[in-house]
């Protein structure tokens, strides 16, 4: 796994600046992580500054947490800009399954563009699959490693993106290969939005590398600097402090030791 | 107060799903205070999306920090149906007495639908009931502790509901019984949102107590949280950090030796 | 510079309310800002409170950085009745040049009232004169010192105002006079909403001293607080939690001391 070391090389040098159409619980928590590890993040929704957001950005990042009609009409613009101008996107389907308006929201901005990554918990995909999920909220239902694993590639397949199916191992497909990432740290769940912190990241990595290798970079830079942070600082406010101290501080090297990545 | 350690323990074990509409400021800090404790938070604030995510969740949280218009019928519609539905509600009205449109929204809420529990500052209270409050911003106005316990009870028996007045003592009151909570630290007065994590821990004890026995436990655990937090970290950005370490590090054992409460 | 320690003295006697009507990203740090400093800030824009809380504030801040149609409204409103009540306020208007809605609307605020400070980095100051900024989001571009001084008093000149052009030296100038300020540190960089922390705490400072005072009390203050930051936390998250920290521990004496302020 040296690309993972490569990619995040690439990142720091390029500093791509990440186009994020977030929800308002974790914009500062994304904006923040995406600084820690060395992009450059912006925010913006007005419909009247999305084209020319997005053209000047390197990436853009979909979440759809806390949405509502107008949100999801500059989102569905961004969208359609990115396709348009041939930028990378991914989309973060919070809540999918918890709420009608939330599946029909994901699987319209999937029709509507060129997603390269979408990223959710196993709930989140399974109820874009049609698949009754059992979301509750935005946490995941029970579910087998080897469920996650082929509902990653299905949906892959299904939706022509690479998807990440993200948990306690996270599963990541193209729909011919699946990798599983078994990184990370039980105080993740304990701080609100760090997937959608691993879905910004993965935007950044979207601007240097291909929606695969990026999917995977992205969660093991993500989950090695969680698994330092946790050695550091036990509980979860310390912990999500120490967080972006490790995105900042993971190193190259540091990535290549750590990976735990493997091919299903 | 034996029931306050049994009531974190019941937390806990359910993980309620507390579902907020609440204020652009706090929904980061309400959201991670709800994980550090052991419930599950969710935002949502869509109309089309309201009934479906009051109806799959345990408890209501509603905070007009920052409201306006549509936030407004938001929060109609999902006071509306927690009362149909039979979920407990907690009412933050945060800055009432500053604005007209604050004090009205709280009071139209308040008519509207069954609401268990309202937690407010002293000024704010005070507004609900008509009388002049000094409200200056989010900030308390100077009182006396009788003052706070009387308006406590005298605004519990005009709502119907259990009435928290916070303070440097805490008074919460069922209309024929007050108490006061004698936990905290000064430390919360320096950090943004305190007593909107404080209204949101309510509404998580509110999926497993009573409104009394809830509203109590609520502020017992939130503040001795806080003088654990402040034992470690004396200054507001290190000890909002310790904060969330420590509301998810307090124990039953721990509530009950370090509780405060007295009938009054 | 002894004015400056003689500001923050009164700055944390008057303890001013201060109306930010700012972007999501930034709204808790900015409240905590605040706070720490020894202000109290208040957030409201709804277009029904606008004035009442404009009248009951001691100065306004206006940041645009997530803006829309409605955020704009808001901003209007409560700019032209600052003006009518007299009520001193500072500008931000971030991300200026990276879209025309932000450049267009931040001229417009500027022509509408009393606008008493405006603080941006190089490029979003640079687009106000209408110069091509090479804003990209809200990153600074390449420049020498000269350009920024030279820059600051241009714009003071042409708006009017009070102008604060920040970078790794900021430039302050009220068109006859031009400061610079050298304090700081680069982990400002690595961490979001710094800049807007830096305005908001320039709108507590203008309740109690004059805009160029005001201005250069602020950056000083602020970037005295980061560089003692730095010293106990040399990573961005725990960094972030020191600047808070320090904001709170700063004292009149400590700025007088450290403040690197000069004429030019």
């Amino acid at each position: 796994m040296e690309f993972v070391g490569e990619a995040l090389r690439k990142l720091r040098e390029k500093r791509p600046l990440v186009h994020n159409i977030t929800n308002y619980v974790v914009m500062n928590e994304t904006a923040n992580a995406l600084l820690a590890i060395g992009a450059s993040p912006v925010m913006a929704h007005a419909v009247g500054e999305i084209e020319e957001m997005v053209s000047i950005a390197d990436a853009l990042v979909i979440n759809i947490g806390t949405l509502d009609g107008r949100w999801i009409e500059s989102m569905e613009l961004a969208v359609r800009a990115a396709s348009r101008l041939g930028k990378p996107v991914v989309l973060d389907p919070v809540g999918a399954g918890a709420t009608k308006l939330r599946t029909s929201t994901a699987m319209r901005l999937i029709e509507l563009g060129d997603i390269s990554v979408i990223r959710g918990n196993f709930g989140e995909i399974s109820a874009l699959l049609g698949e009754h999920g059992k979301t509750r909220g935005v946490d995941s239902a029970h579910f087998s490693a080897e469920d996650a694993s082929e509902l990653a590639a299905a949906a892959s397949e299904r939706f022509g993106s690479v998807v990440a199916v993200t948990g306690p191992v996270d599963f990541v497909s193209d729909g011919k290969t699946t990798y599983a990432v078994e990184n990370g740290h039980e105080l993740l769940g304990r701080v609100t939005g760090t997937g959608c912190m691993a879905t910004a990241i993965t935007g950044a990595f979207l601007a240097v590398e291909d929606p695969l290798k990026a999917s995977i970079s992205a969660l093991v830079a993500f989950e090695v600097a969680a698994e330092k942070a946790s050695e550091e600082a036990p509980y979860p406010g310390s912990f999500h402090a120490k967080l972006y101290d490790w995105l900042y501080r993971i190193t190259p090297e540091l990535l290549v030791e750590r990976a735990r990545v493997r091919r299903v």
